[in-house]
């Protein structure tokens, strides 16, 4: 079965975020990993835009009923008609989860994955940090500068 | 965009069924459809197997949290963690939605894709038939006898 | 724990179907059974209308992401924001399925109830039946005439 | 329309967050407020046990395709079958979001909360802080010392 990498961030996002995003899309497409993304805008958008460059495979999973708002690199488009219990559905699909940016439906994506274990989770670049009642950082997320650091975080292709 | 089309079936089938379904698979391949099925075995395995046979796109939608139990012959696999509720899911993805054979959770994408609407709802070959209390039976699913039928009557490729 | 019925129905319906949803609401809240239900109109707001009329406890399990078109009756309103993958929500929560009239919506009800298997499934008053390809009703789900009837086949009270 | 809110937190607990969860439940319950909860232990068994002895609505929303594991404190059970998925049920059917603790399911339900928008989301005592890439504490989430502080800063009840 081939690998599964679920590729999170902001519908929208500025150049650092989208540069990282294409990258890592990139990379995973020539490792001959599919990326499963939310399938709009931003993060996705360049996640999708990047693996398409090099042929990936990118399934989009929308929050939406319909193919309404896909984006144009996508492979195949899930619509399922759930709103945002559609991330639980994108974290579920994955082999690692990689987030990139930070906003509120991201972190449901980020939270949602560790609540399932089990699988690495990582944080590209700068984002949202989780600072426990101790005033220490919640351990558990890992994190990474650039996209390559993030695809050995992974741990998928040792 | 690419068309999409579901294939929808009991996990365990007959003979018939299974050739059926194979071939309505390997024709929406070579049609250059991505096939939308449950990921499992019976119907959705033969779809699979057909739509791969031509080296077509086929995504399973599965009911569990991760990917066990995912047939051999998916391109990517979406496991929801829904259970059923994953056939909401199918039918919202399709842009028409075939049935092959009967069986309760078949019924339900088949009663889900017409409250849906607007898109074809095909049953391919023998299955269950809805009666109402006029004695007739209830408008609105088609019937095809073969998958080149089945494939005409969505009107995707007019 | 209380006793828990689902009641499904049309969210349109005639006078018959209104009458029947009334009082099997009206008998299941004299029996201290909780009635789930859709929380729209027709055979929803009828069966929660019978309900509180005897101070019966009434969820309302809405397609929407807010409480938007949610019925006057309801004890209490879970908006899932889910479409119709909520109908898998309502018959998971029920010990006994029991739908009034015939709709797609309701099929799938019926279809999921049925899937989902372990809990009585009864047709109330006149319906859509399924015929398998030998011509028979499909063998599972029970018919009632009356409340009453349909009370007696949930096997609740015995 | 009965005022709903959703108290969030953690299954397992201390004995601090049991204490607030408890007196939340018992305030929301006299102040005819129906509690929404995930169902199962911790928080939820402690907000939903505070709301009973106000002889108060607690609805839970399980995970799990059945009732196994439900509260004996719930007034109705709603079994969703959507594993984590559930926790956008949870927030959507609420006025507002009050979480008490931290955990990531319990931090997938505060973004869930946040991404809807519209509706007060508010932490109880101690919990995890998120903070931005300009080390400054994300906005948008109120914190309270109190239940009765909690519940000012609903602002259901002015």
């Amino acid at each position: 079965m081939m690998v599964q990498v679920a590729v999170c961030g902001p519908g929208q996002c500025g150049e650092p975020e989208r540069t990282l995003a294409y990258e890592l899309g990139r990379m995973l497409a020539e490792r001959g990993a599919a990326v499963i993304c939310g399938g709009h805008g931003g993060v996705m958008a360049a996640v999708a835009a990047g693996a398409r460059s090099r042929d990936g495979l990118v399934v989009g999973v929308l929050p939406g009923a319909d193919r309404v708002g896909a984006g144009a690199d996508l492979s195949v488009v899930i619509a399922t008609g759930l709103g945002q219990a559609r991330n639980s559905v994108i974290v579920h699909s994955a082999d690692a989860v990689v987030v990139v940016g930070g906003s509120w439906g991201t972190l449901s994506e980020l939270a949602l994955a560790m609540r399932r274990g089990g699988v690495p989770v990582i944080q590209l670049g700068d984002g949202w940090r989780l600072v426990g009642s101790d005033g220490r950082e919640v351990p558990g997320v890992r994190h990474a500068r650039t996209p390559a650091e993030a695809l050995d975080l992974t741990r998928l292709w040792e």
